[in-house]
């Protein structure tokens, strides 16, 4: 498989480069070190499920902390600032992590900050993507309520398979297929609610926009990848940096068109809670973990691992907020169970 | 398509082919056939087919006539009679083919309608553990409701699959495992309604009625295959003959004990509609479809085929009743179909 492959090849430097870093988990760091000697394949294994499992738990803690807001009242703060807060700290943390890199290990070209016209130029269209797609999200809401907004979101685990195919041109077997359509059945299933039948009466501009706003996440996540594995070699601190700086750009322009006035009058910071920060910081941790997943594992591992937190939030929230699961909740979660085992069944076959 | 006429026709040819078929394994001595006389195995594809279609039409067409005749207000017969007309028939329709063979063919061992004590002792077991199961089903109404038990009673699929590989020890591939887990999921999401969750309140009793129904309706499927399939040469007609017969017998003791009185006042055949008539007939046909899956094919093709009957049965009634398909129903069927598909994809791996 090609992208085994490539971050096989990545030099010893690249997994140490994590080291020190507390952004997504301080095993990463362990685990990349100690193995750093041995098989690397093991090593890039291990680093894959590190930076899997922490974008799960990240997923799911980061709706728990939804729920935990709302919960605590409405919210004042702008949520352009809020917005812009979240890339600049991603930003931040890469060059925390990057000085590190440079201070142990020189500047190199691999981990250099400065970058040719060429290699830039890619970086600021998924930031553009996402930018299209919520404010598509507005205009949606025209056309469907928000439980079958949820529902229909789940479309972009099909449109992420089948544009990974088409772009990135990896195979997925069969049963892979197979275990992605049963992923996407088993996560709407899973959010299915007495009401959900209204999602059958979305009017057609309601799906069109639905379909569209699914290609522009999967098209957005898939282009990342390219960029991200495109130079395998590269620091992972440095793509993620010039990632996030166009996030910081074009939110700073969301500010001034947006909430220039109540910036002004009333502070960048106004009405942050504690809960406020706290989602800040799980949201730019969060988006780290993706680049991470990206880097060391691909697109589907990210659907996958959401998919899966989607469900883990499900059940914290039983403990947390005494949520009642449905029944419908119980057979969508058994069938993203069998999903997952079927996509590893399928990659053994693939490989074999 | 009338079953009876296809195995009346099929009857002496098949019983060679299959003669020789070990209990254990029908696709072995499926491909070993294919590969041996080339048209023979080709001929038992063309039965299996054939029979496993007439049983999703019958069963799909049984639960019409059902939502018809309730329709049709409140059927005032007794249904005893009608459980009594309906092994009577199977015997009937048994025997009336039997005598076609005779006279075309003559009598031989494998045709002879008489039996030896020791093969004869094993047919009543399948009726009493339908009969057992039937009496239950007054009592579990006692703890979940009529919507409930229809999600409930979808438990049989993983009994059955259970059972199979347990008695019949024969394997079924992990992929296939994982589309029978996904075939259970698939039909009672499709089922769901808007007050499915009552089935998440189910007391204890009530699951362990449950149960105990879907284990006793596995164990009397996977014990008629095991019965018929024992002496694969001997004719269907005569092994269905010694099935319904006692059939017949435990019905008229019902009948005595239940509705002596009724039958005797009114009449045997009192409040019989031509739909009740119709009815009769369906379960007739249905039973002996059911008794040639197990001939030909396995308790595995006849959860499929009666799964996929329960999906075009809601479909059809869409046109028949203008019924309304749920967004539950559309994602229950995407994953039985998937699960269709992945059982036909881990049988070729197992062939391998």
């Amino acid at each position: 498989m090609s992208p085994k492959e490539s971050y096989d090849d990545l030099s010893q430097k690249d997994v140490e480069s994590l080291s020190g870093r507390s952004l997504s988990s301080s095993n990463a760091t362990g685990s990349g070190l100690r193995s750093a000697g041995g098989a690397k394949g093991k090593s890039s294994w291990k680093l894959k499920s590190v930076v899997t499992l922490a974008l799960t738990l990240l997923t799911s803690s980061q709706a728990i902390l939804i729920v935990w807001s709302k919960r605590a009242g409405k919210y004042e703060y702008s949520v352009t600032t809020a917005n812009f807060s979240v890339e600049a700290l991603k930003c931040l943390l890469s060059l925390a992590a990057l000085f590190r890199t440079w201070n142990r290990h020189g500047v190199t070209d691999d981990n250099r900050l400065t970058t040719s016209f060429d290699e830039v130029t890619v970086y600021p269209i998924p930031a553009i993507l996402y930018m299209v797609k919520n404010l598509l999200q507005y205009y949606i809401f025209a056309y469907v309520d928000a439980p079958a907004y949820q529902i229909l979101k789940n479309l972009n685990i099909i449109s992420t398979g089948v544009l990974y195919r088409i772009i990135l041109k990896k195979k997925l077997s069969e049963i892979q297929w197979a275990a992605f359509v049963l992923l996407c059945a088993g996560c709407m299933t899973a959010q299915l609610n007495p009401s959900s039948d209204h999602v059958l009466q979305t009017p057609i501009q309601g799906w069109m926009m639905a379909i569209i706003m699914a290609l522009l996440s999967g098209f957005a996540g898939v282009y990342t990848e390219a960029i991200i594995k495109k130079r395998p070699s590269r620091n992972i601190n440095v793509q993620n940096f010039w990632l996030y700086i166009f996030g910081v750009v074009f939110n700073l322009v969301a500010i001034c068109v947006q909430d220039y006035d109540a910036v002004m009058n009333k502070g960048f910071f106004h009405g942050y809670s504690f809960i406020t920060v706290l989602m800040i910081v799980n949201h730019a941790l969060s988006g780290i973990a993706v680049s991470m997943v990206m880097k060391y594992a691909d697109n589907i591992v990210k659907v996958y691992s959401t998919s899966v937190a989607m469900l883990l939030t499900a059940v914290v929230s039983v403990f947390l907020f005494s949520f009642h699961l449905s029944l419908a909740f119980f057979l969508g979660s058994t069938v993203v169970s069998v999903s997952v085992y079927l996509h590893s069944v399928g990659k053994l076959q693939t490989q074999k």
